[in-house]
């Protein structure tokens, strides 16, 4: 099979209307980006392996979309807009329908969130799919993880758990169709399995809280481990209040902990509160204050009686 | 081992001074980026998998350095200054011995040309090493693949075939320590390994070439392919020169396809060729004029009599 045969499979299945800021897309050495003045670049690198982060006989259409997913939610986690991605594939025996279906996977989730294919790289070898993506912010408005304040109120969007719940049966799930998942409504026994292959990168959410946020994270290890970071960066602690965590239908308050899920969490000044509010309300999400930042280190759990709680919570560790 | 103890590792020994460009480096969800108005950004990613672009047993600080040189040098082919870099490394077993000395390697190649370390990924997985390099060219001005007009002059930069004439010894060298290599001279026993483990990316060439050059491409599947993509882009054809190819020491014709080189391969119009030879003079680098572009699509490779030659000439491909 040719290398370039597979690379035109890829891009004439993949077929988005480019961004303006893209000034040359694939086919040169290099792609070219052009941004407003008023902007900064913002770029992160993710990789999917086979058996780690998706099942190995997993359907394309899947991994591809959930590949694009997990890549674009660490902008949305900056409050950037997405503008284009490269994708690096190395793949033992390619195959023009799969590359094809990998594709159609990525679209799926590219058009409406308007981001072009900018280039990539086709080696041979294990399965590998390592996705950059790039997006833009206004000059200095990123949201970082280091700007929490002690006192500040920590939110988290959506709901947790479901993810990971959705795991087992993902490891078994063979439909190439992305329609039935992502038609699945909260509740259903799809829908776990959507949480786990088809996440939404909260793009919109993450632009909307520039300005309002003092710091923000994607939960991809856990919401232990990655407020750890935010708490880490800004040199604070959080006290968290267990009796509020909005758990996904069928998890129980550990699965809170598990990692997948993908959703935001936040930190706002206690003034700024009612700004959330009426997000959550204009984006139809829910937006549910889950904790206070302090000023000791480490993470604090609380029952509903204030009284510290023995959560054994486990994330995602990348070496065991 | 922990994976932030590994990233730490890298950190620490990479350890360069990081550009004006870079607002914000490793640490966050995205790295941020500022160019100057009148810049666009240039972006390419390439992957480097063991045993296909490197020996499994290759000590780790060539692997690092060729990993990052040969993914530099398609920003040497697009004429752009290289600002920072992303790795996504994927690793089996991580030591930090291993990790730091990746770092060392990529170092050795970051401080001279200026390039700092904007993030990246560690997983666990088979060894697959996957950079996204990043740099600025003035807008409009990066080198594309395409501009190339029949009657140009086609130029290579250094001496081709080395390379793979030295992958059989990279196969069994075992060598960490980078300065051996790094002294050795043409015509040396070494030289042909470094030339295989150490390419240098022609990044001032590259730049220099802009307003000279139509087209460029850098020579990492053979020049046959490579000059074939600027032929194509171009809608050309090329009339090649076998008596004029630049061969390294102890290199038969056919050996100046291989691939592997990392040299520039560009085309200027016949006005253009004096400022060449001054570009050659002032960078103390062989800039050979090799051929010219003509209007029929296609390749023809002609003797020093002009008559057209019968090489087999085989280029690196990717999936056989």
């Amino acid at each position: 099979m040719d290398e370039f045969a597979l690379i035109d499979a890829f891009l004439e299945a993949f077929d988005v209307a480019e961004p303006r800021e893209l000034v040359l897309g694939p086919g040169d050495d290099c792609a070219l980006l052009a941004l407003a003045e008023d902007e900064e670049l913002c770029i992160s690198v993710d990789s999917l392996i086979s058996d780690t982060h998706f099942p190995a006989q997993a359907p394309a259409t899947l991994v591809g979309y959930r590949a694009l997913a997990v890549s674009l939610s660490d902008l949305a986690a900056m409050g950037a807009k997405p503008i284009a991605f490269l994708v690096a594939l190395s793949v033992e025996r390619p195959d023009l329908r799969w590359i094809r279906e990998l594709a159609f996977g990525m679209r799926e989730l590219a058009m409406p969130m308007n981001v072009a294919v900018a280039g990539g790289n086709l080696a041979n070898g294990p399965l590998n799919l390592t996705i950059t993506v790039i997006g833009s912010v206004p000059r200095g408005q990123g949201l970082r993880r280091g700007g929490a304040r002690p006192g500040d109120q920590i939110f988290v969007s959506g709901r947790l758990g479901e993810a990971q719940l959705g795991l087992a049966r993902a490891r078994e799930y063979r439909e190439p169709d992305l329609e039935p998942l992502l038609r699945a409504a909260p509740g259903s026994p799809l829908h776990p399995i959507r949480r786990y292959f088809l996440p939404t990168p909260r793009l919109e959410l993450g632009q909307r809280l520039r300005g309002i946020a003092t710091a923000a994270i994607d939960l991809s290890d856990g919401l232990l481990a990655d407020l750890g970071q935010i708490c880490g960066a800004s040199g604070i602690g959080a006290r968290l209040e267990l009796a509020r965590l909005p758990l996904g239908a069928g998890v129980v308050v550990e699965g809170a902990f598990s990692g997948d899920d993908y959703e935001l969490c936040f930190t706002v000044p206690g003034s700024r509160t009612a700004d959330v509010d009426a997000l959550s309300e204009e984006l139809r999400m829910d937006l549910t204050l889950i904790g206070t930042t302090v000023e000791d280190e480490g993470i604090t759990c609380v029952d509903a009686a204030g009284k510290p709680s023995a959560v054994e919570p486990h994330g995602f560790r990348h070496f065991r």
